[in-house]
């Protein structure tokens, strides 16, 4: 990167599907109550793989080059006007979707849903497979000693898993059954263990994650092998009550609800794009059970930091990949090719 | 009704599917705690409608002549030992579904779900088609003097809209759609009312039943005639905040999904049995709606009996269709043929 | 006020307890984001009075002459850069609580207990008490039609009532006890009734007010000539289950802790300033009785004035005291009075 | 205890304050739906202390010689007609509060607020300092095999600490300060570790409490010697978010108070008998602190016995005294000279 001008900086852009390229774009300066964070690890979601597979997310469609990556750790390389809050050097973490704050669905605390936000990373907004990002300094939070910067870009993954069993009303006292055991599955049993649950059951048909999944202290039942429904009810009794679905695949959905104890939660987490699935609502209805629905979060970042510390050990070993910025291109091949053995790739930055 | 002897009494009987007949039965005599109930007004629910037609409802299925109805008003005929709380000769109303009052499910409050709950009208438990009912005293609610006994047999559905607008929130501040102007409909509109929302819409293909709605204080909209979705967004701004689905159709489902506000509330309290139905679970959860279910309903009576009082001439506009006991197979023929003047269908005793 | 020059106006100081003095200040431009509210009506509240009665409100201390005043309506007079929502010449009312928006506590939607908070009308913190206020756009409602200056200026008292019966969860089924007929409790009464309560007490010692609350529609108990206790108890049956103590004043605290329910709310909306008071601990323990405390407001704004457009009637009523600004001291002196027949003193802008 | 013959049993009555005798009385039968328990360990709770120490307890006055203890284990000794969930030999305890189940107040799931509750140990319902006690089935519990008896008698004040913390909302985002070391202080750190709170604070001024509570993962503080609310406000930034102050001390209580981060949620766990106290409410109310009150508990037994698996050596740790049946006087002595060392005493049976 020696090559990068002082006015420039390094992006690796999705230049249309499947296809990633490393180009130079003007290095921002921060404005007014702004942070420029030079980034130092970034991990590759679900979303961005979409993006990457489709050239789309939602009803967004990719027309330009565009910089994906909102899971990120990095330090601050420069602090605009009126920042008191951080300084130049602090390793941090950046919350991603930067939401207005003074509309009726901010005010009210479901800053998620906010209209106006700005969701680093989902055209136009570019993301954090950059040299560098800019972001206001509130969305920025300090990343505590205990995490390397791979841990740091954990983080926001983490997020998702406390905002579904949140939204599940995880406690001790739960039966949580979790479906899928890949990144995002993973951190929902995680935060369903911080939140003090005992009793979870990680399902998924890929041997190898449910083994994490069991090291992890979750029971597993692998649904290639096993009849999942009559498993749950055998081992829970009555049925899991708080449901968190972390892969959108229609069997496992259909799989999930008929499991549901009478008056369960059932928290959607995973979702396929453009995804229209049969579902049995009469049972549904008869059953009593609520959907909660994920769309991103609110509120969790400053827990999410305190639970990592907590667990970063366990966290750690969700990154299964860790390439070098200048292999983005390869990175999202790795990521794009499912493989078994990978749950998190991350990029790095020397 | 001369002909009955003194230890039988008379129950109108569905023998099978769209078939009723009166036959004579034991007249029950209340045990400890219980007290027998002599029937002064049965209402047809879409649930006995169902058995009706189908012979079926949900997992059960008529194997005997079996007694419908649990949608009911009447008068204390005897009481049992050990009951102090009601008298011979009181107007009284019954919530049907008995639940055991002290499983888990029973103590947390959420009585509705009970598993060993015997609803009564629900094979194999005889409902209210009959000169008398038996039922355990802290089931019946004193009938307020204000109510007649028509009145008091649309206290039940009230009820279930109470409960739908509970889940729901409801409050002053809501956008509420309606979809559906029968029955449920109504008593949801009646609820919402009844919880402070100023700002209601109900959806409906029936022209008459939109008219009453709107008599009724809803902004009305005719599916058939007008784009629900632009509509209502046309309408609300930013789309309901609260749906209360009491259709079970699935184009009304559909329909209700797109139009909702995000982050809104969808309460599922119609169903129609057997229906699985395509839902675009991509974009409710990218919307972030909860999705309620209502089954049954649960400490909900009291109010209604309250509210009731308060709108009594109003709910006496729901009942369009009366007839006596002794014409019970008419009264089901009249609710079988869904006309468009129909919303409930009564049956009395002299 | 003819010599105002162009870049003056004209404010109602509070100079030193009890004496308010019109003076002239540098007129205020409105900066990025911000309006300049030309004031039009203002009203006096509790704690402007406690301002007035003894120069300190909680921990703050009047040092220096401070305009007071929080409920106001006004029109836009000038818009700074950047804001496209209104325009000069809009009317609007005002959220004089000024809060950040990106704290933790802000972003949780409990933004009335945000540190950074600029309240105006609280030192140092000018208020409405002037010509002209200056204020984030986002702060600012349009007024709607059928509002007119005078009603626009209870919309703000209103608010505290609905956040009070908010806290309390009032509802339809609710028995709520209101302590205290001025300005605080009446819209207690509104917001109550606009929440769907149909039986409310409201208990005061004049039996003025206690004439306006009975004609609003609540059951009136004069606390100099019954026992309240005893007839809550009498009236209720067990007690009413939400009380907004809307007074501070210790015996009517004393009173409606005795008089709750079982597991009752009990909302403590009124204060009186550095108050120590005997309260009996194990009692309300014993009741299971939670209290809820009204520290300002969050979100009520929207339905506030939704709820004022239909009750503006009825809002009318609580102004009792027009003044013109240029009477200042007057209408504080008014207020100061405390008489029987004063409930809101207002002043106007010609 | 072979002198007992085969129709009576021995039960350790409290004859009149400060005085236990064992006496013979009938040894129940169990009637419908009910079960004969052997009692095999019970200990001494606050309110048994109490009674013992004044002869009253709240309204109730001890007139005749009464039964205490309401925190047991035993085995089924005889099963009554019509109970199939429990059996002769069982291992079981006992849900103290037996709720009406069928009330306005138990039907919503607050069944610790049941008017028509016979709490056994309190007069005039006799409690299990005896050999055996009769129960209601559904109000029994099968005891874990990893819980011997000794362990089984601390659900009961485990529930207490559920209770509490549920109602104080902890969280792993928890900032909890405790104030009180003792049997319901120690029991509120285990519940609160067991919802996942990993920042919890207890205070007291006995050293050798506040050494434990340190063990079991708790941070101390000293009140005789460090300012609390100094050293809360240092340790936690903001202030604690959740209190529970589990000793009814008026100095405890006000230290509290002032601690309280704003919004916080303070939970009265403790209580001194006839305690008015002068608090500050204006500064409630202005830090928007909610008050939840703790009377008793209700749905938390089956996750107390779940918690209680987990934590069994830990909760073993808190039974400090154990004396055999026989010496149930010298066991109330030991409890009422609330030695340092003590914390909770346990009287066993053979």
């Amino acid at each position: 990167m020696a090559q990068t001008s002082s006015g420039s900086m390094q992006g690796a852009f999705l230049m249309k599907p499947e296809t990633i390229a490393i180009r130079e774009l003007p290095k921002p300066q921060p404005g007014l109550g702004e942070v420029l964070i030079r980034v130092r690890a970034v991990g590759i979601c679900g979303s961005d793989m979409h993006l990457y597979d489709t050239g789309r997310i939602g009803q967004i469609v990719l027309k330009d080059p565009h910089i994906p990556g909102h899971e990120m750790s990095g330090e601050i390389a420069a602090v605009g006007a009126g920042v008191t809050s951080l300084a130049v050097g602090q390793r941090v973490v950046l919350e991603p979707g930067l939401a207005c704050g003074h509309c009726r669905i901010c005010r009210s605390g479901r800053y998620n849903l906010c209209s106006a936000v700005k969701f680093l990373g989902v055209p136009p907004h570019h993301g954090c497979f950059a040299e560098y990002v800019l972001a206001p300094a509130q969305w920025v939070y300090p990343l505590p000693d205990a995490l390397d910067f791979a841990a740091g870009a954990t983080v926001e993954p983490l997020v998702v898993g406390l905002q579904a069993s949140a939204q599940g009303g995880v406690n001790p006292e739960s039966r949580v059954a979790i479906f899928g055991a890949g990144m995002i599955g993973l951190v929902c049993l995680e935060a369903s263990l911080a939140r003090g649950a005992k009793h979870i059951w990680v399902i998924d048909v890929v041997e190898r994650r449910l083994g994490l999944a069991k090291e992890l202290g979750a029971t597993v039942i692998n649904a290639r092998q096993q009849d999942v429904v009559q498993e749950l009810r055998r081992q829970t009794g009555a049925g899991p009550d708080v449901i968190l679905e972390a892969t959108g695949a229609p069997p496992a959905i259909t799989t999930a609800f008929k499991a549901a104890a009478k008056g369960a939660t059932y928290v959607a987490v995973g979702f396929i794009e453009d995804s229209t699935m049969p579902l049995d609502y009469t049972s549904i209805v008869r059953s009593g059970v609520r959907i909660e629905t994920v769309f991103r979060y609110a509120n969790q970042f400053p827990l999410a930091l305190d639970v990592a510390v907590q667990r970063h050990e366990r966290l750690a070993r969700f990154v299964t990949d860790r390439l070098p910025f200048a292999r983005s291109a390869d990175a999202f091949a790795v990521a794009h090719a499912r493989g078994e053995n990978t749950i998190k790739v991350l990029v790095e930055f020397p």
